[in-house]
């Protein structure tokens, strides 16, 4: 199976007006909350987005091409969104993140990598060898893994008020494994 | 805690835009295809959001202020979707869950509970005794479960093209706990 890219970005363009759409205008109590201690709140999770469009994605498929697999990827600090985020508010971070994700697909299409590309190699710094074609794949999924991660954040300042109905609601069984 | 109305509704307006901004127009590769067996594609948790606006919120909250504890609520069919489904495609299904959800909150907000009728009592066919406040805060987190699933099911579809980076992906860890 490989990679369409028609699709990948399909579904890259979609994701920051979804985020919008959800979480835009909403209460603190829904955006500025998480699940406890140092877990993050649904506007962490925005400027993670953020975070990861300017340091990961196409910065990663211009090293990949250019380097293979003679030098790893630079390591990517999951809490360096904390610093640029201070003082914005959600509408802010949401903006923010619409814009690098549309400069970054505008980079991606004039790219336009080919089948051929999607097999070339590069150095995960843990992972190992990975290819092109599972990096774009990758940022794909990271942006669906946050949105499952929304969800279930949100969700969870709901957890007493639902009171017997908990055990249907899935979201409220989910372990927390994406961060 | 109990639940502030306008919180509630503030979520609940929002979910079929943010559902509309990530599926509309998608290929069918991510929207019409699910987890395996006859689990369900993000076309389907659509249908079954207007299914459970239809038959289960509204009806649920006006069964419960005329009957109290007195006559269960009638059973909600999880499966009611697929007929009223058939034929339709995700753009279609959207506009429907999104009049739906509009006069469902139109009905809400000329109810406007107060916090006494909050704690007005109900009787769930399986749960037993329920709440009104807690009925709607099922609904937002109802919402949030779908929301939570369809990040999942889409995730799915990439579960081979990630290559190594699917440990560190938490959606992909998932185990459908939310259906």
């Amino acid at each position: 199976m490989t990679l369409d890219l028609e699709h990948t970005i399909a579904l890259l363009e979609r994701t920051p007006g979804a985020l919008d759409e959800l979480l835009r205008g909403l209460p603190e109590e829904w955006t500025g909350r998480n699940e406890g201690g140092d877990s993050w709140s649904p506007r962490e999770i925005v400027g993670h987005l953020s975070h990861a469009e300017r340091t990961d994605w196409m910065p990663r498929v211009r090293h990949l091409l250019e380097f293979g697999e003679s030098q790893p990827f630079p390591p990517f600090d999951r809490m360096g969104q904390r610093k640029q985020m201070e003082g914005k508010g959600i509408g802010e971070l949401l903006a923010e993140f619409a814009a690098l994700r549309l400069a970054s697909l505008d980079q991606l299409r004039e790219l336009d990598p080919g089948s051929a590309e999607m097999e070339r190699r590069g150095m995960h710094p843990s992972l190992g060898t990975v290819t092109l074609g599972q990096l774009l794949a990758t940022w794909a999924a990271h942006d669906l893994t946050h949105l499952h991660q929304v969800a279930r954040v949100m969700a969870f300042q709901y957890r007493d008020l639902v009171g017997p109905w908990s055990k249907f609601l899935g979201v409220m069984q989910c372990s927390g494994h994406s961060s």
